[in-house]
């Protein structure tokens, strides 16, 4: 093999350390864009849930209402140390990978500045052959040549040494930026999901803690009350009340009727939802935890 | 107030309760069964990120290699944990929050028989009523429909009974199935949060034991190979090399030149693509970790 050839396997290495840079750098910085924007979602769905919880909270006895609003309050925690996540994932993943972009450019040009170079100096040696086999008795002419040929050999030298170097600090800020953005990933994950565990253990005590016989008690006292005066203990009067001897007006009746009815139609729009399920699956296979 | 009145505000208040609960846990089963699938979403993009982390592994030195497929199993293995938590949370979380709609149904059937059973008094007690005014000295007459007034007395006190009963274990099951359900989810995150905890500090040690200069020294003998019998030492040799004085064939510099520009155009249709973060943050303001 010849020192052009040599040449030309080398530029064409390092054009392949920055394309395959490129390609997975690239890929890397896309899904882990995707993976935070989902994520965030996955807080957004939470905080919807955190508001459901607080609104039933309020329609609840005060037993009830106390630990679903702690219980509420714990998981909104959740999710601001899922905002947090999302920040940090940002500014320590995302933005660094994107800048990567930027430097794969200017070390792509450069190898096209190389290449430039190199081609001059294989333009040089093409006239001079040609000059070689047409004139091969103008010395001039290919003292000329020669000269130029020389000169861009030369050049193409200093610049495939300069690429060189370019590729080879190229690869070092490479595998330390890979070293620092994963080390980054995996404490932002870390720090998230030990704040996690942190919080819904105070979630599970809240939870564990709630008084239901309490809760029930209160809610048998609230219903008595709605039993109202005339029939004080319904759960245990057996008796038939007595024949009703007093006057009825239709009208009431009536209006006390269509009240129910309307009552009925609007809760009835609002049953539980069937819900598709088979996605939550995914595609994977042998999953083995 | 009467005992007819007081029988409709009991039937209106165990609806209310009955309503309320199906309000709130379809509310809760629908989020939960999102928040599910959005998980499982996140799981697809971490296992993608994996394939590429393998992929990028086998086309790096052995050093890095070995560190990337360390990592990218780590990884791999919080998303087996994720499809854990997923599945916990479909069986535990979402399946019983899905049954709830049976059983609110079973209840609000019951309401509605006992609504049926009160309709009734009313008519025959409007019966009645009319009779008295049309025919007051009908004496069998009122007095058949006093009896029959009297007979749906009684089944709506038994009627009325039967749902307190009702509405009574409906209550008591719901805060049961309640504290169970959000305790489930609680213990279900909290386990998968500890799993990620342990696989990350794992996925931590492993990148910083990363040896980088051992990296970095094989990537340049490599390079240094690449560079030919005829250039030893590329990185230190500054002479210009010698005039060439070989011919060249111009058919195998043609056929060179074609081939890189070939590659130029493959690697540069590959940038890193441009993506739109604004979505990341969600639309709440004052998160405070």
């Amino acid at each position: 093999m010849n020192v052009l050839l040599s040449r030309d396997n080398q530029v064409r290495a390092m054009e392949n350390i920055v394309t395959n840079a490129e390609r997975y750098f690239g890929q890397f910085c896309s899904l882990l864009a995707s993976y935070t924007r989902k994520t965030a979602r996955l807080r957004d769905k939470a905080d919807q849930l955190v508001k459901q919880l607080m609104d039933f909270a309020n329609t609840e006895n005060p037993e009830l209402r106390a630990t679903m609003k702690d219980f509420a309050e714990d998981l909104a925690k959740v999710q601001d140390y899922r905002q947090a996540e999302v920040e940090r994932l940002e500014a320590k993943v995302i933005s660094p990978l994107k800048l990567y972009g930027a430097q794969i450019k200017q070390t792509r040009a450069d190898i096209k500045k190389c290449k430039r170079v190199q081609n001059n100096e294989i333009k040089q040696l093409e006239k001079l052959e040609k000059l070689r086999q047409k004139s091969p008795s103008d010395r001039q002419m290919i003292s000329q040549a020669e000269t130029s040929a020389q000169r861009a050999s030369v050049d193409t030298n200093r610049s495939t040494h300069h690429l060189a170097e370019t590729v080879d600090a190229f690869q070092e800020q490479k595998l330390k930026d890979l070293r620092r953005i994963f080390s980054d990933f995996v404490t932002i994950e870390m720090v998230f999901h030990a704040k996690a565990v942190e919080v819904y253990s105070s979630a599970f005590r809240t939870l564990e803690s709630y008084d239901l016989e309490r809760d029930l008690q209160d809610f048998r006292t609230k219903m008595r009350g709605v039993y109202g005066h005339s029939e004080a203990r319904p759960l245990t009067d057996n008796s038939p009340s007595p024949s009703v001897p007093w006057p009825l007006a239709s009208q009431s009746v009536q209006s006390t009727m269509a009240h129910q009815e309307k009552d009925e139609e609007e809760s009835e729009a609002d049953s539980v939802e069937e819900i598709p399920l088979e996605d939550l699956k995914g595609q994977q296979q042998g999953r083995h935890v």
